[in-house]
């Protein structure tokens, strides 16, 4: 959607509240509720979605005006930067919120847990996305690999760029590929993981892309994985510890997550198989003295995961369950450099993919 | 230090202790102490540094061996590394040292922090750093500006990468810069003010270079920082919240920090200088209303803080901590956003740098 668009489309919300007003109307805007009763699994999109539960917020009425002013002026805010054609974080469009009412003692925000929501329901309301709203997840990430892009002007390859790669930016969006000659992708959560494939140049001797977060991926990266996949039909391979948290990284990936529901369509990425660590590699590849002992609370989350409605009636997944359950331990995936400094990029990896050995 | 210099300095390490038990002694290695009691302000290198305090660690000794036997394993490990021109993380190289002694059911590392420590005597003993050692730091970080480096035989241009910028590998030693027209860097810990800096593209119009974190800076950052201002004499100013951790954090980048100081000499950066938020900064941006309480953990650390030897005798410094104590609150520095989405690009940085209101 270009800016244009989605300028109108916040002047429409306005224009729908000062019309309300202007008819006699307690003007009152329509906000999908976000809550685990409105979360479904759409069996047949195989993503989790929202559902159609939605209440009506009212100027007047004491209890709603707080919020309804906060989600106006989080549409102003959004209409600002939009007109400008800049970016703030959430933490810096609270601030840039926060201001007194004229004529009272009143912030409109006090705390950005209030702005959050505000904007939360304001993509909600208008359809619009975070990223369309120009509000900036956090920036986290490297890529590299076989594609060169052109943003901002520049235009950047992304098999150019020494031993740092490029620093994946909070908003993808107007990223444009121009040439994209890798065949798939693999995504890691460890940067330490993503340097040790960097360095012995995967991605150049299997034709792919490399990407790693820090920690969990952000919306960018999740964006431009979902890029990848929809427009140039890539594969998403998934590298994460062998554990019930790796599986559950896995499939926010493939599905959506909860708190994402609305906006699934945008970021689930049907395109993602698990390629590893599974629980026969354990076996497979000599790692069980590696084994680190459950804790209570992972075995809690074996127990839950599984029973999530997009894990329960897969055979795969429920097998990998039941042999981790039974193995009694994670092993991650750094184990896998004990064989060889290399061994994860040189036999691990190809030799997985060749011989087809994901889980999806 | 080149990779063969490197090489020998291991090998000349494992020669002594094989000398020695030829020779029928016992044998030791010198292991200088990284404690508090070891570790001294050096007034005129203005540097955190380790006193010269030793112990000798023996193989014969049964409070030693496991330890001695960890240390030489942990420099074998290096060895291979330098040897094959590869990189680990400090949890791979664990994973890469674990192995069981032949003919027993002893491993050699069962935790990583007996490898952290083994590697960190390393250091010490043989005076190699962690980089030449070939074992990576965290991978963190992005950088934007007017610098063009030659890294692993590409030519990267700091100003042509869109919206992302650089990442910043772990390991910066053999980066060459090609052509540097900044004339100084602005570092900040927060990846959202930079992508706020990085949208204005101040480094193009201040002719200077944009580096974050997320988070804590990295050893990458502060290698790269470090060389930037001793290779090219380019001050260094730090972007941070007005709160005594704001303090502490310009003071590790500038001093050196505690559990580094053995390497202070190639992480201290002299020319460091904090740029804000300053507690006058708060009264003349008017930036009262978005005061954040200080907690009881804040005021103590403000008197810790200011205790420190680097801050102890620093009339600007402690003049800094009594108005932070008599304000009552931290400020941060997103708050900026507050008097215009542009604001910290278009007026505080320049004005602050122009009227040289930097605090050393």
């Amino acid at each position: 959607m270009s800016r244009e668009d989605s300028k109108k489309k916040l002047k429409d919300f306005g224009l729908t509240l000062v019309k309300q007003a202007e008819g006699g109307q307690n003007p009152f805007m329509d906000v999908p509720i976000r809550a685990l009763s409105n979360i479904v699994f759409n069996q047949k999109s195989k993503t989790i979605t929202l559902g159609d539960k939605s209440s009506k917020r009212y100027f007047f009425n004491v209890a709603h005006v707080r919020k309804f002013v906060q989600t106006v002026e989080a549409a102003a805010t959004a209409k600002e930067m939009i007109g400008e054609n800049k970016h703030l974080s959430l933490r810096q469009t609270f601030y840039r919120m926060r201001r007194t009412i004229p004529g009272t003692d009143i912030d409109i925000v006090d705390e950005q847990e209030e702005s959050n929501k505000a904007i939360e329901d304001l993509e909600l309301i208008t359809g619009l996305s975070r990223e369309e709203l120009h509000i900036n997840a956090n920036k986290n990430g490297s890529v590299a690999g076989k594609v060169v892009i052109e943003d901002k002007g520049d235009v950047i390859d992304w098999s150019k760029l020494g031993s740092g790669g490029w620093a994946i930016p909070s908003n993808v969006e107007e990223i444009k590929f121009k040439k994209v000659s890798a065949k798939f992708v693999i995504y890691m959560e460890k940067a330490a993981m993503w340097e040790r494939l960097h360095e012995d140049r995967l991605w150049d001797k299997m034709d792919c892309i490399i990407m790693a977060s820090q920690g969990q991926a952000t919306r960018g990266i999740r964006r431009l994985l979902e890029r990848l996949h929809h427009e140039y039909k890539l594969p998403v391979y998934v590298l994460v510890d062998g554990d019930p948290w790796g599986a559950y990284i896995y499939s926010v990936l493939k599905y959506g997550s909860i708190s994402l529901a609305h906006i699934s369509e945008k970021l689930a990425i049907p395109g993602v198989r698990f390629l590893g660590l599974s629980a026969e590699d354990v076996t497979k590849y000599g790692l069980q003295k590696h084994k680190i002992k459950f804790q209570p609370v992972d075995i809690a989350r074996i127990k839950q995961v599984r029973k999530y409605a997009w894990f329960k009636d897969n055979k795969a997944w429920q097998n990998q369950f039941d042999l981790w359950e039974k193995f009694g331990g994670k092993v991650e995936l750094d184990a896998l450099v004990n064989k060889g400094i290399s061994f994860v990029s040189e036999t691990y990896i190809p030799d997985k993919i060749r011989k087809k050995e994901w889980i999806e």
